[in-house]
């Protein structure tokens, strides 16, 4: 009976990200919408980007890097020729050796938006009307902020010692092992509309992504923090199909899940996804269960041997966990 | 009888320019299309600006200079909050102290779009689609080009000595008095679908503008000018409502014509539309009357005692000259 129950009703789903694991669960979600699993649907993007044409303009302007909105944006963008051409267009990066050379047309189009609105929600709903998106696209906080982390292995004479790291590429890119990050400041003003999306879930989905920097800071906003905490909402972890250089080298499956309950001891996950190939970790049943999650393995990776998530397997993943599909209201149950 | 006749059928216009002189005449135009005395609407615009963000751009990439095409396309822009929402933000112009300071968003959206799609003329139709526009803009050339000047008075020991200039900044602000200007290449790759709107156009209009720099380098684009003369279009040259520093100083509204005549001998003009400062001045009726056009006197000019065109006042006597209302039909008999 619940599977018929939650067959009649679409789901609303928050999917909380960075930049192209991001991309890849909206991409899947985009089709839940389009097969009326999902009927509402908003991504929630993290802002302590400070690298590339992001971090140029966030530097030069003081607003928002814009990089990861926008990649969402064209992530959520309309099937057709209207919104594939302007996604095209936006993600669209200047090459060349003159002063444009890396900057991306969305991330100036959004800045624009930004300087000429004056609010940075509404702007990211204007090219989201431009682009036609199937769902909503956030900041996780109104204000840039940056990633700190401490690490391990940074001191040749002591290796155990915790050296501090700031800024996100740094983290990501550190020769060491992140031991835990932190926001600067540490509890940035959140975006109203993306915690009301989060209280209004049936879904929150957590990763892929890069796991330090683009999955877990979001649970450093206190706000949002809060808010996933205190919601109905069940909380999905997409696990990386990989270990990530600088950022997780060796992490297992189960390493993931370690850290992130590390860094949010409350959060209670109700599913967490993975890929057939972490069938092979014996242990990480045991964490999962051990949380009372549990644990759904589906074919999720691309064919192509990439660490990247395919948005079709994806979406018939999601689809089985949200209870869109029979087979999916009963692994649901 | 003939009032009666030019009543039935709206009119296609094309019209020839740079910057807010052409702007304004669009927008002068575009209401002529919400009145229905237009059908048709295409702006030709010159491809020579070597300045700004413009020049920057142009230099960078080696495209043209997309400036004064996306200041037409803003004049052309949808009259309801999309059109005006995304014009305001395509021709918001970065400030500051950094390396984007100066630059438009809509000249890098432009320019985005030409290196995405290839096709100079689809993407400025992309970005038509995008705003609403009332008609189409095309570029006068396929290649971006420079325009040249023989200048006088440059040369102190002997002040009859033509000096050459090149570049349209550098002609537009010369101390001199310029005699001529040609175009480097002299025949540069026409627009086809700008020669076949001249084709087919009832009206072309020439003016205001710049007239060394954005209205007579059209009549320097050989296959441009053959479209003109050879064409069953009728000419109306909207004169300046002012001389204008380094490009025409001391010049009267016959001056204008006279320079006009020099660099197209064969240009029949139908209609010298001029504001009615200018009928201050004795010999332009007669100036007119010589070339077997007709003068048109309005009053065109902006109350606020600027050198630039009120769109609505402009709007009533193009509407006059066209034949769209009753006195502009009994004028133009």
């Amino acid at each position: 009976m619940a599977s018929d129950r939650s067959q009649l009703r679409a789901q609303s789903v928050v999917a909380f990200g960075g930049g192209h694991g991001l991309a890849a669960t909206l991409q899947a979600l985009r089709l839940l919408v389009d097969d009326l699993v999902v009927d509402d649907l908003t991504a929630v993007v993290t802002v302590a980007d400070n690298g590339g044409s992001s971090g140029r303009l966030r530097s030069e302007f003081g607003v928002l890097p814009p990089g990861d909105l926008r990649m969402a944006l064209a992530a959520l963008c309309g099937e057709n020729r209207w919104g594939d051409t302007w996604a095209r267009v936006l993600q669209h990066r200047f090459a060349g050796q003159g002063e444009m050379r890396g900057h991306v047309i969305g991330n100036l189009l959004i800045v624009g938006l930004w300087e000429q609105l004056g609010d940075p929600v509404a702007a990211l709903d204007w090219v989201g009307k431009l682009l036609g998106t199937s769902g909503r696209v956030l900041p996780m906080a109104l204000t840039p902020l940056d990633i700190t982390a401490h690490v391990r292995g940074l001191d040749r004479d002591d290796p155990d010692r915790l050296t501090p790291v700031r800024g996100q590429v740094e983290v990501a890119t550190t020769d060491g092992v992140i031991a835990s990050i932190a926001l600067d400041p540490p509890d940035p003003t959140p975006c109203p509309e993306a915690v009301d999306a989060v209280h209004a879930a049936d879904w929150v989905v957590l990763g892929p992504g890069s796991w330090f920097t683009s999955v877990i800071p979001h649970l450093m906003v206190p706000a949002l923090r809060g808010a996933i905490v205190g919601s109905d909402a069940r909380v999905v972890v997409t696990l990386n199909l990989d270990e990530q250089a600088g950022e997780t080298p060796g992490f297992g499956a189960a390493d993931h899940l370690a850290v992130l309950a590390e860094h949010a001891p409350e959060l209670r996950v109700d599913t967490v996804l993975a890929d057939t190939r972490h069938a092979r970790e014996p242990e990480l049943e045991q964490v999962v269960q051990a949380t009372g999650a549990r644990l759904v393995v589906a074919d999720v990776a691309c064919d192509d041997g990439s660490p990247r998530h395919d948005p079709v397997k994806l979406a018939a993943a999601y689809s089985a966990v949200m209870g869109g599909s029979p087979e999916g209201a009963d692994a649901a149950r």
